[in-house]
């Protein structure tokens, strides 16, 4: 899906920002990369700064005008400051990113367009786009670098194109992700009782005032969501810890 | 609430990547910059990168230690490659900003942590980390710029942060159950180290041979998120063990 997704350029200064969006574009799996009368392309500053993504700058299409770079496309998208004097549907990069995955998913060629490091795209290439995408910046400082806007909007397509692929993927991995299978319930509440009776045997619980002392510990280790080795693990050192009290009270002198 | 989140950079080589980190950061509302031993700073390049952002590196202060630079924070948050030896929980940016967005509008301190242009951040480093974010690059090209990944974990606290602002959007807060305060960095890094000392106490662990036992008992208190209130029963029920091998050891005949 990603394929037919194309980040276009317009008039950049800085060679070294083409190679800042080249690496941004590569990391999120874009490659498609069209500048539209670029100041000075190829440069080896748009090399060094690509970072491994040269692949990009040499199949990167220079092409004269935007209508041309946009030509094949069914949805472009150009990226703009939040105030416009005429008003176009103004999308933040999350939705641009569900735009972009449909259109994309239905075979039609996507085209996101950037515009110059000062002054962004003019009314007229504005007028060419269907939607206006804004990267919500601080009113008072919003002057994103050109490296950096292409990042958010291709780590946009990115996660938007991963959660079409695989959502499980996506979703919370908080407690999925040990590579141990959580502990049962009933390990769990073993766990606990020999807790408590270490808690006991220490004179940390008096069984005859218990409080809520094992409410909150029962309470941290279910939020926990222990699995099977760190449940063998605290059982080990509550053994262990037994064990020391046993061998050295035997050796106590009676009376 | 962006105020009280902080951005950590550990060991940062270019100077030029604080700059962009800086500009990143103001573009999207954040403010507080730490910077753990970075080779080179002040910088003109820092400063050029910045691009307007120099208020952000004249407040940036300077520490020499990752456990500095967090002390007092009760939520850390690691940026790592997804695979790792033994796994932490694991979060994707949108979820990082969540996470980060709740802890804030608590009065929660939280620190997000990049690491070394290179290599990142050390499993060590990862360790002292509540979580871990992971920007779902490309497999085979997972190389992002410093700055850029900033700007994504920055673009999603923005949005988060947005998110909450808008009325219609306001989710019913997450209740939290804990009458307590969330435990700083620093508490639980002495109860850690409390627990280290038993567990040598107990020849449950063998300083001279320690394998990963603590790595996994700090990922297992890490993830549970103690409050202030379970530290101090988990150090008393530590204090308690200890008092009665202590006796038990004075008690026991010589020889």
């Amino acid at each position: 899906m990603l394929d037919n997704i194309r980040v276009v350029l317009v008039n950049t200064s800085h060679p070294g920002n083409i190679g800042a969006v080249a690496r941004a574009m590569k990391t999120m799996g874009l490659s498609d990369l069209r500048l539209v009368e670029p100041d000075q392309f190829p440069h080896p500053y748009a090399t060094s700064r690509s970072a491994g993504a040269e692949d990009l700058l040499n199949q990167a299409c220079v092409v004269s005008t935007l209508q041309e770079a946009v030509a094949d496309c069914q949805l472009v998208i150009g990226t703009s400051a939040r105030e416009r004097k005429i008003p176009w549907p103004l999308i933040n990069p999350r939705e641009c990113a569900e735009l972009a995955g449909q259109a994309s998913r239905s075979n039609k060629k996507v085209a996101v367009v950037f515009g110059r490091e000062d002054r962004g795209l003019t009314n007229d290439e504005l007028a060419l786009c269907n939607y206006h995408v804004n990267i919500p910046a601080c009113e008072g400082y919003s002057s994103l670098n050109l490296g950096a806007a292409v990042q958010v909007i291709a780590y946009e397509l990115r996660m938007s194109h991963l959660e079409q692929q695989q959502p499980e993927k996506l979703s919370s991995s908080v407690s999925q992700d040990c590579a141990f299978p959580d502990a049962s319930h009933e390990e769990v509440e073993r766990f606990l009782a020999h807790f408590e009776e270490l808690l006991t045997q220490i004179e940390f619980l008096d069984p005859s005032n218990p409080g809520v002392v094992m409410t909150r510990f029962r309470r941290l280790f279910q939020r926990a969501m222990l699995d099977s080795k760190e449940v063998n693990m605290l059982r080990g050192v509550l053994s262990d810890t037994q064990r020391i009290i046993k061998q050295l009270s035997k050796t106590q002198p009676t009376g």
